[in-house]
């Protein structure tokens, strides 16, 4: 059976597994002030070319959205997200359970497009009742996008430049931030992220790690007592380490950025094997996640030989369904997708 | 200068000021145990065919809507709610403040259209990952809505029957219920409202009232310690006299639907002016709120005698006002704003 | 019967009554933004010698506790409040609905001592885990206390100093505030209420009003959008203009400290009949309410006419009842009382 | 230098170790559907006695507490604790921050003393005014406590009973189980632990695992959609596997319980060494971790050798300290300290 199903079914890479096996028996300090953590958050400071940057280490993405979302607003405000936003869709109401509304943009692409951001953030502004709605605190988008996508710097650029004219942060969500860095066409590098974003976090559960994520302040100006934050939405692991150790691996001699390339790699096989026997694109993504539509007898056919993702029906006859690769998936698995296609 | 920028602009009216002054010194109870609250919950259990009903008394819509869903919702579910919904817009997120999610369907004439909720909760079950998103635990629906329409017996019929079979409740936020239930043409009873939702409240604040909300659980199902509940969220009144004295007097003699025909007469008075000069409707309303797109240098005008409400930008040359009355309205300001149109 | 069940047995006093009365038909802005409510305001603030401070109105106690704390507090932060502070136990839980611990010292005198106080803060900042700890992040009294005493201005003083010290706000609940300052023998003016208490509230539920109470940042530091905050939890009144006509009336000419006599001096004619009949008191209290020891037969006789609270049980065959006068309180019941004991 | 400052300095055991790189490259679904969290799970409700018990795997301590009390309390309940208790002392305010109070009673012995815990219900539903008071609506303990002690199976079944008798669930921390349940003189078994308690959770972190705890219901009642919950918390993995994998192997062959006599027999060299030198003992604890009051200067010499931890200052010349080990402390390094004492 191959599987295309997610980027998150098998452990961490071999050099972070390394890593994890050689420190194992270190005695080390708890709660994330061991060495490794602090090299950890060097690391990817320099890499962000902001040796300044402050960096935390939290278990899982939907509590690091919690936590970085509800630290960052004020009561009154809210997130901004397109409408397809994970935020908003599937984090089981994890922003609202920490009080806050996301205020939801329609997507363009999976994206939130600057120019409905701008008039969103106009009209609230000039709606004489805006003191009894909630007010637009932050921007949220990720990079990838759900729909593996990805901004241009451009993009990026523009709404950086609307958050910095209202006066909110940008906050980029980058789950599946190294496969965005190296796709092909994309003209986004770490240090732009980290110049265009207020705050983003690097993800490690879907690139390499066994669990973890690294939330960035690149201007050094993280909520006051984050830490004892993170500890008060049940986010601080006693043994930091474990998210210490496999960053601290991760951003060791480019390994992030080494390891995402398979999955990209892997995807450009089944999409040149896609566009070859002319399936139809849902959208087009030049990252690790596929999007396809499918006649459904096909379908059918195809499940018999690969785990693949149901996204979502397009009409009676026909779904769209998703590929995923990642920094694990075989090249000859790819290759033997590309003929059953 | 004439006044119809909302229904919320007097006091009281004279009955229910009266009876607050009649039993000013009298030695009552706090906490809502005092003999005319008692009296208040009966009449109005009366009134809504449902003598075994319970009614508890907040002091404001917001709070209500605040408690009602906080306290019916399990922690897995969100509220479903047409996008223009108040909980929606105009609460200043106090649904989220405590920790739900609205889940919004886009509204046709103010309301939420009985197929498009079927299908939402259709996909929602059918989804795969529903178990990552946040659940539909409640329809919430105003009646009249926030555009002053009104569902039929048969729409109301067929929310409800939807709700039964998700086995979700339905709620009706009655801030306008008054000037519902007069509206000409409304086939809709207290009684149905009492036997259509789950749970439902009857404004005051709008209706005759200095404040107050009566909520009514016609199956007399309310949560456990309703009362302890409402404390927890600040809502319970140490002298709960104030609120159950005054609907005390509006649940006597019919004075709650009495004061309400006034709002229909004026506001008819008002559409009717508008009709013979031809203005646009920007909606058809029936109750107490009057919807009409007028050309801006007419509007300048105007704005001269009267106060009216923005309501939003319809194009470069006009905008859509609106006209609000109440119990309070004089014929005599409806006339003379027919006058001015 | 005669009743000192509590303090808020009747409605509002004649001159309050009458200012609604008066203003009932008058056509005024909504939420707050009536010219009673602001003519309220200034007169509160002149009262309290600070022209420019800023004066909000809210419904009930517990909810002006509930919005004040948690606005004030960081999120790591918790409020300090004696052990029988009203936030601490009879508000159902109401801080931590909204998200925040009620740190507690041992009360003296139903006080908070300035030196336990200081003990306590010491300590926190001195343990080394306090990062995973809740930090002391404001300080919370009653003046008077649940138990009626009084701090004197020197001991307001010591609190303040402290609170100045680690540089967290002191926050005074004064639900029945006016009682405080005509108590025979304090030295606390409102003045000093406000120069000491970074944010206090003048009670208006139990000194004259139906409702209501009075938020004062002395200071003019409230919240940005505090008037959004109070909505958000559901605190926003439609008709604001019935907390404003109430304070305004009650803050012209002296009506709020000239009502409050009334309470002490029926208050005294009960202690003294109680002290000539050497009944012990539970503790001394200059205030309103007067909280005395008896023997449970005595109880038992005296419950026939009249209505008191049960504190708690003192011992097998004795009890501490309170009784509690208002400015509604009729001498001629006070005397009525003094001889039946 | 000799390592005992706490129970979480290491990484995982080696047999934990190993089958996390062994499953490494295994394709396995996410979110805790994989066979191994299957399994761990099996293994675990076997181990408990009770086959059909539910068991949840959720990455540390803090936010196991956070979400069992927070699901298995109605909103008008708190949570009943010792005044140590880890929820109310060392959580930063992660019970507050989901929204419940702990309401705390005077430990004994680092317990929460049955006798006193009747008490407090008692009183509890005698107050005339517990309708606006926080309900006692679970009961936490911790096994072994803060302070190393352990309740004897008569202990747990008295709290047992009377949780029984107010129809609340009484519920376990277990962050240290395995070192009590191999502690000298314990008479309690994990079927004991599952009999007794109404919920409970096994802490891996701090006996043999990277990161997790295993949160068991033995009666299968767990709160519905449970997994939903976690999530909603930032709980849920997306490689739970992580969890899962870890359990599996700690619950094989009775690795766990196995591997906490080291921490015992240590701590037991470490008792024996202070005990022959007339060490004065804070409390007397039978499991892995060891208070001690230690004369200053003294403590000053030990500390250029030894990491312990700092518990509280005794009075002006002394010092209570801690000496922790775990299933990774050295025999050697134990009989090492137990010299230089």
């Amino acid at each position: 059976m191959l599987n295309f199903v997610n980027d998150y079914s098998e452990g961490a890479c071999p050099e972070v597994l390394r890593a994890l096996v050689e420190s194992n028996m270190e005695q080390l300090p708890g709660y994330g002030k061991d060495r490794y953590t602090r090299s950890a958050a060097e690391r990817i400071a320099r890499a962000c070319g902001k040796p300044d940057a402050q960096v935390f280490f939290i278990s899982g993405g939907t509590q690091t959205n919690q936590i970085v979302i509800s630290t960052l607003l004020k009561q009154y405000q809210g997130v901004v997200a397109a409408s397809t936003g994970h935020v908003n869709m599937h984090e089981a109401g994890a922003i609202e359970a920490v009080d806050h509304k996301v205020l939801t943009i329609p997507e363009v692409d999976g994206k939130l497009p600057a120019p409905a951001l701008r008039e969103f953030l106009e009209t609230f502004w000039a709606d004489a009742n805006h003191e009894q709605m909630v007010f637009p605190g932050m921007v949220y988008i990720s990079w990838p996008t759900e729909y593996g996508t990805l901004y241009s710097k451009a993009e990026l650029t523009e709404l950086h430049d609307i958050c910095q004219q209202y006066e909110i942060p940008l906050y980029i969500d980058g789950a599946r931030l190294g496969y965005g860095l190296v796709a092909p066409g994309t003209d986004v590098t770490l240090e732009d992220i980290a110049n265009l974003a207020d705050v983003f976090y690097i993800g490690g559960t879907k690139v390499g790690a066994l669990c973890g994520e690294a939330v960035v302040f690149p201007k050094a100006d993280a909520p006051e007592y984050f830490g004892t934050l993170i500890k008060r939405r049940g986010g601080l692991l006693a043994k930091g380490r474990l998210l210490g150790v496999q960053f601290d691996a991760l951003f060791t001699d480019g390994l992030y950025t080494r390891i995402s390339h398979q999955a990209i790699d892997t995807a450009e096989i089944i999409r040149k094997a896609l566009r070859e026997k002319d399936y139809e694109f849902f959208i087009d993504s030049p990252t690790n996640q596929t999007f396809v539509v499918i006649e459904n007898s096909r379908m059918e056919v195809l499940r018999q030989q690969v785990n693949f993702d149901f996204w979502e029906r397009k009409d009676a006859d026909h779904t769209v369904i998703r590929f995923a690769t990642s920094w694990a998936t075989r090249t000859a698995d790819a290759q033997a997708l590309a003929e059953l296609l």
